[in-house]
């Protein structure tokens, strides 16, 4: 049995994992999975990276949940690797499905394409609460390629728009890089919301963990709409012993 | 129901799309499989590229065919993205299946490598018609390397040879770079017709794209002969909305 | 029928080989796997490359094996190599299984990164008899990433620890670069022994083969344990004509 703690991505909360989390718990694991500062409709969007990571110690702490395996899926990447800096004793592993894993000093947004650079920051100047909607054709064709239409765009009615400013908040990330927590990488080999090749998911961000575990599956960057019950099984293979 | 057009590659004509053709209508779509200009046995090998580009446009404009998915395989790369220059507005979606798509200004030939031009260009001038036949060795290892030895040979038997003009004829290109037309990107995991890596199909070709649907299936270059219901049900993936 | 004549990599002996064997000749095929010199528990670990060559030379010299397919396994990417220098006439077909080919005048050791130089050296160093044993982390999370830990450790146990003097052994294999044997490379996606990228199996090893028929499958490096069935299935798609 493994406990799963699992932070979802942008434009995304804790109940995105629900289907996810339904299949752990028939194979007997167990699942909590918190939404972080600033997601989802009708929320304070007026947030950092520091104060996401505090609420989250905060609530992990109160809880006192230990020897979890923490899953970061996407921009999730940049919350567990900071909590590995701030709770390490009580994480057993961390997975990183196709997450990011900036370089120590790095924002996200350091490490996405100038394109997406460009356009985020301008979604986010252009809206009324500094904050970046994600456009559909881009979810469409890059995040859920592997959907039909109908789930392509059900799904996207199921999104919020993302705060900017902890796309681009500074992580020091020294500890991270020198924690010893085992480490896992989960790639869909489909992912294609970083574009593959110089700027991809996998190798660029799974050879930085150092020695790290890889596991694949099929799917794009959205398989957690398209096939949680396949996502499931490999955060099982990622997340064990 | 998506309308297939569905352009084959180089050694190839319309006539090798028939499995793959049965199982699309089978599934209630509907295909058009024009043969390529200067393709297939007994016909004229002295043509150019902006020749084969004519004949087509006259086919589909005189068959009024509209709002369908333009399907380019290989050298069909070269020839779906001319086509989205002369009739922009029939197209619905490009799908490029393991597909050139040349940079501006550039031939199919000068986007292989070097020992590739090199062969085409031998055994072009070694003809008697100014055509490439495929070597036996390059088909079985590098273009139908999940056949079997009998299919292998069988497969091959039904090739004729390519005219050398098309390969090196530059094409400009300009306007397919500026199309708003949605493309995907299909990519067969085992195909080495182009060396994986520097001139690898993909990310190279499909990078190309900009924003792309990308849709993977394993299987060599030739799918088309040793997995065609396969290739059938990935186009569908790649070609609708 | 393909006869199979099957080079174990380090750390194995060719009793690893029984659960592929027994699929193998179950499908018709025939089955030779000899142990490479210094390898397993209990023997004389003081031996070269040249060695390791000259008595395997000398066995299938003795046994009259003509005709075969040559698979090598990662380290004994350096074996097969070789042999097809000294006994070309005796085989059929090369399948390298995610297996060094190592350029001309280098060593296994030169061809992989400099951390691995570095433990390498530094494990033979502290050893009594100049060999390195494989570090149970190494080997879990980046040789059986997809086995569950009680494989992972049963498999571990079977292990036996790597004369160092072969590693570092130069390998002129000039020979080898102009042979006419057909070649085929054999990739799990999910092996990453060699890291991937900059330094991984393919297409960095498989590219240097020329012509070669390319194979893939799901898996780690250790498929040999993980899935002895499959591997045995994806070797007769690459070992056949």
């Amino acid at each position: 049995m493994t406990h799963f703690v699992l932070i979802h991505g942008a434009w995304h909360t804790g109940e995105h994992w629900a289907p996810v989390a339904k299949r752990l718990e028939q194979l007997g694991h167990k699942v909590t999975a918190p939404t972080v500062l600033g997601h989802g409709k009708g929320v304070n969007k007026n947030v950092t990276h520091a104060q996401q990571i505090d609420d989250l110690v905060a609530q992990i702490s109160k809880a006192d949940l230990k020897d979890f395996a923490l899953v970061g899926h996407s921009y999730g990447g940049t919350i567990i690797s900071r909590l590995a800096e701030e709770i390490p004793d009580r994480i057993r592993r961390l997975v990183f499905w196709n997450a990011f894993v900036p370089l120590p000093g790095n924002s996200l947004d350091d490490e996405t394409p100038p394109h997406y650079r460009a356009l985020f920051k301008q979604l986010s100047d252009a809206s009324a609460d500094r904050t970046v909607t994600m456009p559909f054709p881009i979810w469409r064709e890059a995040f859920v390629n592997d959907a039909d239409e109908a789930l392509a765009k059900s799904s996207y009615e199921t999104l919020s728009s993302e705060p900017y400013q902890p796309l681009i908040d500074k992580l020091d990330l020294k500890r991270f890089y020198e924690t010893k927590i085992p480490k896992s990488y989960l790639n869909c080999t489909e992912d294609i919301a970083l574009p593959p090749g110089e700027w991809g998911w996998h190798p660029r961000m799974s050879s930085r963990l150092g020695l790290y575990r890889l596991v694949q599956m099929p799917g794009s960057h959205e398989v957690i709409f398209t096939n949680p019950v396949g996502l499931a099984d490999k955060l099982v293979e990622a997340g064990r012993d």
